[in-house]
């Protein structure tokens, strides 16, 4: 049975004081739950359907705690507008900053992301591609929102990302040698520049693209040409497709 | 002032019945509008606040009503969760398929495509990498739904989007000699093929790809390869991620 005390805290696990206060965070639906059992992450609590629970004899040796509950249960507890059969709630992982190794791995470098749609949309892309870190800066949206956790379809359990002073972690790149490179209006052809299997990309935010702040630091300016030959030219390309365009382009020399 | 009327009338073109019905669609907000008014788009009525009709005086030309409104009935009348200072509402136009050229050009071909923010954001990747005709199976979201507008950010004013029976097109189509592409996971690297400057892309369902009747057609099937070593594979790209990778591999050669 499902608890109005347990109602009430994956509710709060939608914002982040609730996700730190409880050092959990929450995923929904059949795809996600079955993603959190084969990742290595640690899971508090499965709550499914009977139907849910039987078809996954995994979650009983994988879960420290498994509560059965119906579809009209569930519904009560979730954040999705559609609820499905089943969510768990996972600690949050603590990642360290010494296993990135960017003179080795390419990484992406993500500044003031707004929007959990495209954060998602970006861990998924990252994780088709082969990158497995992602630097975020403080003021970029929280990758476990639920909201980014859902966009991620699974990738938020292959991923590391880490919350750090952008400004002074590029900085520190870019003395230690490391190629940054990010898009930029005024950037050269990235169909026709030389991009190395290591470094960090980085990308802006939404509205303003790279900030003053890290743009400084950017050592290879880059640019996605637009192929249009109206007058009246295109939008800005939306941030992930810019990210799935340039890991498209890094990973296929 | 706007009427009750206007205001119904604004929300019946939130369903496709509405629009038909008046043959007209909706856009919103400062930006949105401005790319009607610099469109060679039929606009029918334009509805701001007076700072918003102050700042462009244009529409005094380029629409056949202008109302002006304060914030709350605009508010009262928006579709959107944060309603701005302006909205049109714009003649449905009309395209016939004469004008496509397939062997010259390249052309999207959408088999099935639900969700308007998807479709939006293709016809945003099309304008951006030049591509000027989509072709739209009867059962693919319809592109004049307020979602897909907005979320096209004006290359809905830009690309030419048919309806038609995708699996004659097709057919017809490759009768003609001409190339038609496509994204399957048994398809041949994106990377290493020969892909030419005219020809059809194309893009499937969100959850089931391209369907049988449309994959009997595609003369030339890729792949857009992952490149994770993991063991658990990742989640597949979603279509319009995959969209801007095959439109930017084509349009680099």
């Amino acid at each position: 049975m499902l608890s109005k005390n347990k109602i009430k805290l994956i509710q709060s696990l939608n914002k982040k004081k609730g996700r730190e206060e409880y050092g959990l965070f929450l995923a929904e639906g059949t795809k996600m739950v079955e993603e959190a059992l084969r990742s290595s992450f640690h899971i508090k609590t499965i709550i499914g359907t009977s139907d849910f629970l039987h078809q996954h004899p995994e979650a009983q040796t994988k879960a420290v705690e498994i509560i059965e509950a119906d579809s009209q249960a569930i519904q009560k507890a979730s954040l999705l507008q559609n609820p499905q059969d089943s969510l768990a709630l996972i600690t949050l992982p603590t990642f360290t900053n010494t296993g990135i190794n960017c003179k080795k791995d390419l990484v992406l470098a993500l500044d003031f992301i707004q929007d959990p749609g495209n954060l998602g949309t970006i861990l998924r892309i990252a994780d088709w591609f082969g990158i497995h870190t992602i630097i975020c800066s403080e003021n970029t949206v929280d990758a476990y929102n639920p909201k980014v956790v859902q966009a991620s379809m699974g990738a938020i359990f292959r991923v590391n990302i880490h919350y750090t002073k952008l400004d002074d972690y590029l900085s520190a790149s870019v003395k230690n040698q490391i190629p940054v490179y990010g898009t930029f209006l005024n950037g050269k052809n990235i169909y026709n520049e030389n991009l190395t299997p290591n470094g960090i990309l980085a990308l802006g935010n939404e509205g303003n693209g790279i900030s003053d702040s890290v743009s400084q630091h950017i050592t290879q300016k880059l640019v996605i040409p637009d192929f249009s030959s109206l007058n009246n030219k295109p939008e800005s390309l939306n941030v992930a497709i810019a990210a799935a365009i340039c890991c498209s382009e890094f990973r296929r020399r």
